[in-house]
């Protein structure tokens, strides 16, 4: 199957980080197809950048998604996703959703550590969003940004195991969400210095797209993530457009 | 002051209700100002509408908030609220967050109507992010989605008439939130059928708007409401880039 | 309008404070009129003397909500607000209920700081009790009770700084509600010196009854706040008789 | 031991169906000694009556819980619960509080069924507000309040069987708890006619203040149920004086 | 890779579904192991069958086990789950678990619909344990348990199908978790018939027991699910005895 | 009456200490039971040797409990609570379930604290299950298990001692739930040293059981807690079997 990973942030080297840890998990037959943002933000560090990454990760997917068996969000914020659900004849999974589902099979909890302090309170609405507020124990963040992470990636590597170690002693944590696509290629070093597991979301998304197109569940008909039927829209590319409204022409 | 009601759609005609609902209620001394998205959705009535709206909103806001003293969202998925409070130094309020958060103080608890069945998850899941989750009783939508209600209005406030009788009867419902910008002029014809208030969302929140202005509480500098710094996005506006970015020229 | 803002405890100096802060950010339109707890505690700093001023704040208003549009609960803990929402046919507002909902629109949580550790449980409750729990991320109290606050206003502005400040590191804090009617006055000093934004009760419920004054919301016939129909009570003063039962003369 | 069965309104007969309730359970060694309300409402049906018995109920509890053991609140709104727990050295339990702990150790959940559907709301949050919200299905009421229900008790009986087994079917309630002081004496009439437990709250808080006498633990001396100190307070009978400030004379 | 699906009751027919269930969804390479209880319940239906059925699931573990790669728990009450976790070093996963978990990620909400009525609460118990019971509209359960369904499955499928149908009219249910493991067999059957995903647990969790072996995460050697040590238990059979304490002999 | 207190591991002495400590407040006429399992785990100190217990618990039921008014289990993890509730006709409390439900009747809240960090989890599940996860404020345990605590018991309490006070300081903890059966001897040595209530199972269990024998509730008819009807089990003593199906011979 191909499996679409779609950053819709500008920076390459996020999306590649990204399809190279979901090739590491993906099964044998799995073609992982990464796309990267054309518009928007450089990085998405922010509430308003990630809400213009909305459009941008749309338009990923109207060009990508219909050659793709399932699409997984490479972007922690989980950027467009009711939106691709709704939209999208096929599965598609958030990378923070991912880990956060995943963590609740392998510990009693779990804590999420990510970059950039301003984000705690964004990862817990993110969380608690998906239902479940109840099995994370706290989200706790580093001072340094995405950007200052990339940086020096072994002493963002030594900041995250910290916060971890604090969150296991102090909040009785048993398995970690690191959140931020950035953080992708770090999950084997951080696993090294933690004695619980340790989730990264492209692996996490990657197994859990390919496990719904094996279960080959009906896209609803009804309800909140059925397609919208035809719309109008404007100011949106080609292939955005046939998709909300197939009688498109153009 | 000056007041902007922005609506991220692109139909004239709501944010024309819009604004009339808002000046019902203004102070005297109060501008209200509507503006209209210049693309994107004609009518926003999905989810993956309203991500498209989200870029729209910011531009909305990027061309007039310097100019007003606070922001109201006039589409009552309250579309790029967490944005839009980051990136503006002024107040910023939801129509359906403040719907929600005037029900708690004119009743025990409130139930939500509103048009499109397909909506009643995406407003349990909004009022939930707000943590209100525990005052709102149901969620309950007519078949009917905004076009069809606009059609016939009073076959629409009839329905929505009988939503809340029976929200009221079976769930106990207090008050009533009606979520929908395009029935911002129907509060009063809805009120007059109902025995507990009836909570339309601009009119509420422009005195939300109003008050905090009057509060004059500061922009945090710190946590996920501080402003993001200087961050380079593409593909938006001239004035939305130098929002992002004040270095930006052009 | 006139705006009661009632202090049910006997301790004018209180009642000042709260009502020159109900001045700062009232309307020009807005009469603000003050009325003091003729019995009961002097100052309200326990459970058992929040008791006790149930019925010295349904004297106050029975006596001079007639004449007023709109009431201010100026005790913290927000005394007799479902009562008095039944009761009365004007809109009423607790002072830490304006705080938290207000809180709600600029952070996306808040930490509730006060006096008296003893409070810590008391105000989690009242919190909780709104249905706010899930925005609340902390409440912590300096060791000092109210009447120790009021005899050094300096140290214990300086005390909420510093309870603030770890509610902010340790929890993520984005906003702060300041509890407590006798710190109505410090709200500027404790603003002073805190990155985020400090809400403080009265202020909050003045701007929010005005809001509700100018909403004309009709008082509701059904359910837990519409009026209870003719009781007969005893040991109450003649204008609290006369409102449980009109037809009661004297 | 001796037991205060404090009723806080004026109805000589509803505490007596108390104390005969109480006195059917009791332990052979407990002597069950009732007491009426002497100023304040004729019968406790409001949010606002209910506030105006806070203080009768403390000064039954200041005249008579001197000389017992231990006190059942016999007000099925639990009034002035959390004062006296704080005031009073012995054992206080509110007799909802008392049924709802009770029917968890009988049920895998409960409905709350009474009088007069302005009080679902308000056993909503009683429940809510014991952080029981989770345990209770539903809550749900006849029209007629506790006077209609005391004119006719088998019409009542009849209607409360019918809500029971509504909530039975509908939402799979596993046990009743039956609010309401006047109900007292019919629990067994309705045990009769449904096949799960009916916990009555005054029998339940009975063999519940007993046992919390034979568990003999101390009184807190910290945290907010921990006496309150000496407090000046006006307006109160002797007794409930002496009770805030033992230097009292008089 | 080897996987183990475990029944803990001693119906083999149970089990032969079950078997056929994994295999429609199981990666290519993997090899689906069947194990059926040797004691115990002949079908598990109650919370005393399940009591019964625990030690039987960790007898299943301890013989097959060790041969396998990760094991799926073919109890819709996924009997045994943390136990199995803590003790065995491959991923555990319970078939209501996954199907609830898989809900997630293709619907807004999910209704569970069973056998049985005394099933409502040991569900809701078992979803909400899972911290999942925001995102859980309705339990719902047809009057026949699990012999009755089996002697006529094709009413059964209807009459799952009705119930179903209910939950997404009446409770906006976005997806249905179909609980019991005998009815793996008619997911198909049931999906013809209903316009939402229908959520079967063997499938699910096959799928996802794949996924955490590809996923390679270890162990963890802290918290509840860290292996407990040598312990030394009695009464088990030799390959449990071993699995508790490697030192045993026998 | 007669009150069976069921240890469901082998160790003697923890029967003996909980029976002692259910004399100390047992009613006059109450006669305490003690039985020790037979089988299973020598102590309970992990998930799965809780999971043995179930059926060693249940053998103790189906053996003792014919000749009794009521059963308490002598186990912190109130092993097989709800299988005995369903399959027994007479009252059952788990330790820790009546020391929580004890604990809302004497402060705001409580903390746990227990032996072992692995048990964080599983009594946070524990309570969370009770539906009053709201009401705990943390669960806290000493690094030691029980084995060691049992070793040195006045370092324990010591240890307790600290972890409350801590839980008193940071979490404003108003009362303490000790769990862990082996501790039951050290209630009076642990509230010595503390200013908040100490809440120990057996003790709470006790009292709480005899109440219900008071209360003569009957057993219900429908919901998950009736009988299960008659049930063919295998490989259970020939008590137990009867209890299942009272046809069973032999």
């Amino acid at each position: 199957m191909r499996l679409l990973v779609a950053n819709a942030n500008m920076t390459q080297a996020i999306t590649d980080v990204c399809v190279a840890a979901a090739r590491e998990v993906a099964m044998p037959g799995t073609e992982v197809f990464g796309a990267t943002g054309t518009f928007g933000a450089q990085v998405i560090g922010s509430r308003s950048e990630n809400a213009l990454a909305q459009q941008a990760m749309l338009e990923l997917a109207a060009t990508h998604a219909p050659h793709c068996a399932a699409m997984v969000i490479a972007v922690s914020m989980d950027t467009g996703l009711g939106a691709l659900r709704e939209l999208l004849p096929i599965p598609v999974i958030g990378m923070t959703e991912a880990a956060a589902l995943t963590a609740c099979t392998v510990g009693a909890n779990f804590a999420v550590v990510t970059f950039g302090t301003r984000h705690r309170s964004t990862y817990r609405e993110l969380i608690d969003g998906y239902g479940l507020g109840a099995r994370c124990v706290c989200v706790e963040a580093i001072d340094a940004g995405p950007n200052a992470a990339l940086a020096d990636p072994q002493a963002a590597v030594r900041a995250l195991a910290g916060l971890s170690e604090r969150a296991i002693a102090e909040h009785g944590a048993e398995s970690i969400v690191m959140a931020g696509a950035v953080a992708a290629g770090w999950q084997r070093d951080l696993q090294a210095l933690l004695p619980v597991p340790v989730l990264e979301g492209i692996r996490c998304a990657t197994v859990m797209a390919e496990s719904l197109v094996r279960l080959g569940l009906p896209k609803p008909t009804l309800g909140s993530y059925s397609a919208p039927g035809a719309r109008v829209v404007h100011g949106v590319g080609p292939a955005l457009a046939r998709m909300f409204d197939p009688s498109t022409t153009g």
